[in-house]
């Protein structure tokens, strides 16, 4: 990579915005030297904020805006009314090719909508999905769609899959990644009639998909699959159910340790190695969530990180634009068309 | 409590029926000395197997039948050909009022069809829904439904709030049990429409119920609400998220006390308040899924589970029969009923 890649950063979004922000691209400016930032929002406000991180304020244009998404606001409504918002000029500025990439740690539901309106979807996606990746017993592995969409169809299912795994492939890293539909059951009668029909499409596909079958929700954790193909509202409940485990686990974790004072001596022996654990499941590490399906990548941080978070959000999307994420999705709908389009052909004649 | 309960046992279901069955009963005699059995299968394999325990032979009555209900029958395969089985019979003896309850470990589906078509639903409810309890980080939390029904309309959640409510009143001991409806956010606009209406109809309902209103999916762990309502296929993946997420802690843990020796010595220190973290979490003491709204009580013990998670089913069936379960969620119907003809007098006088 010698060209220097832009960063178009939503300032403002977050609920600790513009703080946590500006630190988080400071650390990513140092853990990726080439990178430079667009900053939407408030420049009396974000100047002296940059100004304290020389080297990031050598990589930083600003564009000035006061006005603002909040958390409050409706998609719709942040939609018509604030395009001279921050979080607005910054997904412009994808579309403008002024960026590579957009982070945003605004309101989920506005960046979605806004994104989807300026960016559009790709040919072949009807509607784009929001995924992330998480530790499991073997690895890493990615689930889509996480609320985007509380309701789906086959078909949406059979293009979830196909982002999934062109995901899995460039930003995981898995050469042949395994695809899983979340189901009741594994049986083939199992289940919700779009599921069920998203299998059967999936296991008639042209595409070099290893379509694995079902899966359950605790193979979710288990790792079984590396992508998990659901609709945006089961995915949420599962990945939400997932995180609030690990703060159970937590909470649970830290009254063993103060039982007793064999515990409390124990716990010095084993700090380190439970500092390790607790960076393995740090959800930290695994923040941002991609919107996939759009001409552009965005992600999305989470609203309450803090400036590790927001940084590991800005290499998430630095990982899909040196990998040429979108164009990848772009070629495998082309063939997955191309191949329906020679089937209906060979159905013909 | 003075008169003797009797249970009725399917001795042939589950992976390692009859002997779990078996054992487990002989725990659960022990633990509730006035409980009889009425045990339903292969007599000649399940007397020598009871024969070993004395009390629990003292206590039991075969009711001899070589058919079974595999795990791979179809649930409609079952409730019309195995009219003889094990489990079928089971069932028959509490809708002919033998035995108080009955507890299977074999096949979901069809347990739940045979149970639906021999003990029918209660009136002013459509569709039984399956529930279970589970640790919190405030206590003990129900969430239903698990997987009787994969689709389901905002009557359905609505009824099955009531049958929460009095379920969390009459097993977990809750005075004033909490409800929350499982959501993709807590705002009132968000979410699937069934969910939405099934909101409006709970918070003007008549029956004294506390409706929290929209729960998501960290709120199960966190213990927010005390009865989480949900459709059969979120409910189950939900459940089943949370159950793999302790398999991938208890590994996560386990390699980090293996990490170095300093692990391994504050292990040894440890080892005891773990022990007791373990037994908090016990997926064995959470054994036994009811299945609600139907004119008996069925409870549904996980297939895999040892005689201690068998008894611990065996356990809640009794609880649930010694609390007039059964009659309590008849007289809430009832008095919804009375309340909303009420409703509609008022409304057209």
């Amino acid at each position: 990579m010698s060209d220097r890649l832009v960063i178009a950063l939503d300032a403002m979004g977050g609920d600790r915005a513009p703080e946590v922000v500006v630190e988080g691209a400071a650390i990513a400016r140092e853990r990726f030297p080439s990178t430079s930032f667009l900053m939407f929002g408030d420049r009396p406000r974000l100047e002296p904020l940059v100004e304290a991180h020389p080297k990031l304020a050598a990589a930083t244009e600003y564009r000035h805006t006061r006005e603002v998404v909040s958390s409050e606001d409706k998609p719709s409504v942040a939609l018509r009314s604030a395009r001279g918002s921050s979080m607005r000029l910054a997904i412009d500025a994808v579309r403008d090719g002024e960026a590579s990439c957009v982070v945003s740690a605004g309101n989920t539901g506005a960046l979605m909508a806004i994104a989807k309106f300026v960016l559009k979807t790709m040919p072949g996606i009807d509607r784009p999905a929001i995924t992330t990746y998480y530790p499991t017993m073997r690895g890493e592995s990615c689930m889509l769609d996480l609320g985007a969409n509380v309701q789906c169809d086959a078909e949406n299912l059979v293009q979830f899959a196909v982002m999934g795994e062109v995901f899995a492939r460039t930003v995981l890293g898995i050469e042949k990644p395994t695809i899983g539909l979340l189901n009741v059951g594994v049986e083939a009668l199992k289940g919700r009639e779009e599921v069920r029909e998203a299998a059967a499409i999936l296991n008639e596909t042209p595409l070099p998909i290893e379509f694995f079958g079902f899966v359950e929700g605790d193979d979710i954790p288990a790792g079984t699959v590396d992508v998990i193909v659901t609709d945006g509202f089961t995915g949420n409940v599962a990945l939400k159910t997932a995180e609030g485990m690990t703060k159970l686990y937590t909470s649970f974790l830290r009254d063993a340790f103060k039982s007793s004072i064999a515990a409390k001596i124990g716990y010095l022996f084993i700090r380190r190695a439970l500092d390790n654990l607790r960076q393995r499941t740090d959800p930290r590490r695994y923040n941002g969530a991609m919107l996939l399906g759009l001409n552009g990548i965005v992600i999305k941080s989470h609203g309450g990180t803090d400036a590790v978070g927001f940084a590991n959000a800005i290499g998430v999307g630095l990982d899909m634009a040196q990998h040429g994420f979108t164009d990848k999705i772009r070629q495998d709908f082309e063939r997955l068309k191309a191949s329906q389009s020679e089937q209906k052909k060979a159905a013909v004649s």
